[in-house]
C-alpha cells in the first residue's frame, strides 16, 4: 500500500572526515521517500525552487516516486550545510537558508488523501498538524521532530504528536521532550503523549521500539566505512514505514503482530546503515532490494543467540 | 568446571546521582568472582589488608568462593573512590590508595593451577603475564585491561594479551589500543594481537563479540534505575567466563559452537545489568540464579524478530 511522505527537499553541503560536498540532493523528505520506495509506492509532498535540477527530479522519478505533490515555487531550493566531528557523532550546522521552504504549505493532491500510510518528516509542528487533518482516515501516521521544535514550539508539537500512531526520534530528543534522563522512563512518558508506537533511534548504537508493553532493542549495524551520516535517521523512518506499508500492516489492529514492528525497526536500521556508506543519497543510486534483504538476514545472524 | 579469578579486592567510595557510599566492598576481582560464582566454583586470587572486614570475607565465602588464594598482608586494603557524572556515563577518580595492592604478587595455590578457566582482572600487565605462566594448560584465559596500562605499559600489555584466548575491553580502550576509531576495524586489528575472542563492551549500549569471522551484537539491557555502574564491566567478564565454564566449553576446539559465545555475552550483559541496580555488590546479596535466567530469557524476547 502506498505511502505519502511530507518533508523537506533540499540541497545540502556536507563535510565529514571522508570528504566534502558543496551542494547535493538532500532533505528529510528526500531521504524518507527514497528509502520507502524500496518497499512500496511513494508520493512526495514538498517544495523546491526554480534552481532544482532536472537530474535530481529524474533520480526521484526513477525510484518510482510520485512527484505531483512536489511544488516548484519562485526562488531557490532550501539549502543547509554542516560539518561533522572526527567521530561523526556530532555535527555543527554552518548555514541554513530556508528559501522557498520558508513559505511551504503542504497541499496533498486529492488522490494522495486516500493513502493509508503517512510520514511526517521533521517540519514545523503546525504544518504537521495541517497535513494530519487532510488524512483523517490514515491507517498509520508516523512522524519525526527535532530539538529546535521541542525547544521553541513545545505545545504545538505535543498537540501534533497527540494524533500520531508512531513517533520516531533520537535519544537526545526523547530525553528533551520527556524531561527524563533514563531512556526507559523517558519512553514511558512519551507513550502517554499519544503515539502507541515509539522508536528511539540511538545512531550507531541501534534503536529501541516501544509498542504498548512490547519492547524490542536492536544493536547498531557495524559499518567499516562511514562516509556521511546525514539522512540516516530519515532513511530509518522511510524503511520502517515502507516495510509496514509493503506488508499492509495495521498496527492499530488488536491482532497486529508486534514482531512485525520489530522487523520494521530492523529494515529501518538497514536503510539507515546503507545511507551512511556514501555522501547524500549516492548509495541509493545503485542499491538494490536484494542487498537490503541480504543485510536484513545478516542482521538476524548478528543478533541471534 | 572451576574458574580462577585474579584481580583487586578493594574498598570503594562511590558517589552517583542516586547517593554516596564512603566505603564498601569492591574491586575487579570481587565483582568478577561474585558474578562467576552463579555459574560454577570460583577461586579468588588477590590481596587484602588487615582491615579487611570479617563480614566481607563471609559474604565471599557464602557465595561459595574459595579464598585460599586471597592473601592478607600487613597494612590497609586497596582503596579507591570516584564520582559519576549526572548521566553516569563518565566518572572521575577522587582517590587511589594502593596500600597492600602496591606489592601484590599473585601466587596461585597448587590446586588452582589445574583450573581450566582463568580470568585476569585489570591489573599490571607484567602481573597478568606472571599468572599466565603458572597455568600453561588452561583451556581459556580471558582478561581485561584499562586506559592507564594501554598508555603507560603498552608493550608489556601487548606481550600479555598475546597469550590470551579472550580479551574483553570497552570501546574507548579498543580504540586506544588499536589506534583505530572505527569499531569494526579496531576489532580486526585487535584480533591480530593474539586473542581469538574479542568482546567490546559499550556500557549501556551493549556489547559486540568477535570470534574469527563470527560477529554477535547485543543491545544494552534497559534499566529503569541505575544506582551505581561500578563493577558492571567486571560482572560482565565474570558472567561471560562463568557461563562458558559451567557449560565446560572449549572455545579453542574447532567444533565449538560460536552461538555459545553469544550466549555467554548475553549472560555477561545480564550480570552487568544486575550490578548497576544497587551500590557496590549489594544486588548480589539477594540475587538468585533464577532471576539471572529469567533476565536471559527477557533478553531473548527483547531482541528476537
Amino acid at each position: 500500500m502506498s505511502v505519502v511522505v511530507v518533508g523537506s527537499v533540499a540541497y545540502d553541503g556536507v563535510e565529514t572526515p571522508r570528504g566534502r560536498v558543496e551542494c547535493m540532493l538532500g532533505g528529510a523528505g528526500t531521504f524518507i521517500a527514497v528509502s520507502a520506495s524500496y518497499f512500496t509506492d511513494v508520493c512526495l509532498v514538498g517544495v523546491v525552487g526554480e534552481d532544482f535540477a532536472e537530474e535530481d527530479r529524474a533520480f526521484l522519478a526513477a525510484r518510482g516516486i510520485d512527484l505531483e505533490g512536489l511544488q516548484t515555487a519562485p526562488g531557490k531550493t532550501f539549502y543547509w550545510s554542516c560539518v561533522y566531528s572526527e567521530d561523526m557523532n556530532e555535527r555543527t550546522t554552518l548555514r541554513t537558508e530556508l528559501n522557498v521552504f520558508a513559505d511551504f504549505e503542504p497541499r496533498l493532491p486529492a488522490r494522495y488523501r486516500a493513502c493509508p500510510y503517512i510520514v511526517l518528516g521533521n517540519i514545523q509542528p503546525a504544518l504537521q498538524r495541517r497535513v494530519r487533518v487532510q488524512v483523517p482516515q490514515a491507517r498509520l501516521v508516523a512522524g519525526d521532530t527535532m530539538n529546535y521544535w521541542i525547544e521553541t514550539a513545545r505545545e504545538e508539537l505535543l498537540a501534533a504528536i497527540r494524533d500520531w500512531d508512531a513517533l520516531l526520534i533520537n535519544d537526545g530528543e526523547a530525553r528533551l521532550l520527556s524531561g527524563e534522563r533514563n531512556l526507559l522512563r523517558a519512553a514511558r512518558r512519551l507513550q502517554q503523549t499519544g503515539p502507541r508506537i515509539l522508536v528511539i533511534k540511538r545512531g550507531e548504537f541501534g534503536a529501541v521500539l516501544f509498542a504498548d508493553e512490547f519492547i524490542f532493542a536492536a544493536p547498531g549495524y557495524l559499518l567499516e566505512e562511514v562516509w556521511d551520516p546525514t539522512g540516516a535517521g530519515d532513511c530509518f523512518l522511510g524503511g520502517f514505514v515502507g516495510y509496514l506499508a509493503e506488508r499492509g500492516l495495521d498496527p492499530r489492529s488488536p491482532d497486529a503482530d508486534p514482531k512485525e514492528l520489530a522487523r520494521a525497526v530492523v529494515y529501518g536500521s538497514v536503510l539507515g546503515s546503507f545511507c551512511c556508506e556514501r555522501f547524500g543519497v549516492d548509495r541509493f543510486r545503485t542499491l538494490s532490494r536484494a542487498e537490503i534483504d541480504e543485510r536484513f538476514r545478516q542482521f538476524k545472524r548478528l543478533t541471534e543467540f
